[in-house]
């Protein structure tokens, strides 16, 4: 028990809030030091139980630390990990919890005394809203924790690196950082930016006739801006690639409603279906979903 | 108790069955009657106590019928209209359940006798699951039910249907068909396209890497394929034109994410959110929404 050590959580919103819970609920550290700029909402989650401590001064925070994780938005990962190398003990371990990984692997390892601490992960959880208030201890329990070690990471910071994200209940995978950008353009980024297309479009007045394929397809267009369209930059052409394999799916489906081509838009509806029930069997294999087919 | 005498009910799956078991469990009718093509099905619906009896034979089931309910795919409600028009007694209501409007309406009201009994209508709620095996008692409490009468619609089965539909837990809205299925083309055609593009977009290859917004973004791409091309197809132009809106708007996104532009990313992404969050406060009013804001 308390095997982690010290851990201090760089930016405790919902995923960096959603660490400290399970550290603290799960006895897994010693102690957990949140680190933000702002002090009011550190105050909130020490109330939460999501950390023990807080400061503003991240050089302060960072000290006693075994483990540093890097919780705030992608475009300041980097600039953060930097900054905590610089400021903790020799022996420290840090890793990050950014949806996209190539940049941020960029921007580190050409700092030397960052790239000899860090390993990149992506907790892959998460919700449409943000901050502490809405953190959980649970959040993390059977996900998927992807992994993007390079030539660069020193093995024995790896081994800290998948002890301490599974010991958060998380499934690891590990995959090269520019693999997992594409993976991640097609499963998470392009969802959201249709989602958000697609609230974009529908006008507001006929919202009181919408049922759930509007309630479920327009979900995670609730979620932040600043956050998302991060998100999209650092990972720009990835999400242009998916962006353009799904303007050919519908392209293909408008040209066939055009036609009145009902053979054509069958077979395209059924692609969708089978990959959707691929899903449906990887996730929950049980009776209901065969009758399905 | 039982005002509504006998119902027959054409097309015993979902809809039709969850029909079957809110009259039944709410004691709202004399009998339900249930009607379709195979004798397999039908008995499942009898076992699940979504009607009382059940036959193959559309002219013998509503012979006796107070309301017949045609809930078929809307490619056949018209003439399933016509032909029960033609079999029930004078004093008959005929209703229908189809998620388009205008088609059917126009279809019906050429044929003299169906015209004198039939009013239009659309109970919104549903399911990716086909079948009176999922047939819910509940699945219209508290949801909109359209109801698309015309100068044709005699204002006696007006009555009669408004009190039918609003017995089953629905809230009534009344609006022309083309305004009806233009609204729909939005609310629920448009995002049931793209969720299917969506899904037949993203390799089966990532899907272990997927989470929430996959999960809700694709949900409804594992409807049947046959029930959702036909309503695309019985509302085509409406469709196409619900379409190249959502175009304009990915056009919007794509070109901004291209040329790196973070505020334009801004702008689109606050537009979808700002639509989505007064859904929210339609939906559900409470605090959590306005601290999202």
């Amino acid at each position: 028990m308390e095997r982690l050590g010290t851990v201090a959580i760089i930016g405790v919103g919902l995923i960096g809030g959603s660490i400290g819970l399970a550290l603290r609920q799960r006895r897994l550290s010693v102690r957990v030091i949140g680190i933000g700029r702002d002090l009011g909402r550190l105050d909130q989650a020490c109330s939460l139980g999501a950390i023990d401590d807080a400061t503003t001064d991240l050089r302060t925070g960072v000290r006693e630390a075994d483990i540093v994780a890097v919780c705030t938005p992608v475009s300041r990962i980097a600039a953060d990990v930097i900054a905590a190398a610089a400021a903790s003990p020799p022996g420290t371990l840090i890793t990050d919890a950014g949806s996209t990984k190539r940049q941020i692997v960029v921007a580190v390892e050409a700092d030397t005394s960052a790239r000899r601490k860090f390993v990149p992960a992506h907790p892959i959880a998460g919700s449409e809203r943000k901050g502490a208030t809405h953190a959980q201890a649970d959040l993390f329990e059977k996900r998927v924790c992807v992994l993007t070690p390079t030539r660069e990471t020193p093995e024995d910071r790896l081994v800290q690196a998948r002890d301490f994200w599974s010991a958060l209940g998380l499934r690891l995978v590990e995959l090269d950082p520019a693999d997992h950008d594409l993976a991640l353009a097609y499963t998470s980024h392009l969802p959201h930016a249709i989602a958000a297309a697609l609230a974009g479009t529908i006008p507001p007045t006929v919202l009181d006739l919408a049922a759930g394929a509007y309630r479920d397809g327009t979900r995670v267009a609730g979620s932040d801006a600043d956050l998302w369209t991060g998100i999209f930059l650092a990972n720009r052409q990835s999400l242009l690639h998916a962006l353009r394999a799904f303007r050919d799916q519908l392209d293909a489906t408008e040209q066939a409603l055009e036609a009145g081509n009902k053979e054509r838009l069958v077979d395209l509806w059924n692609k969708g279906r089978s990959h959707r029930l691929r899903y449906d069997a990887l996730n929950h294999p049980s009776p209901t979903v065969s009758e399905e087919t």
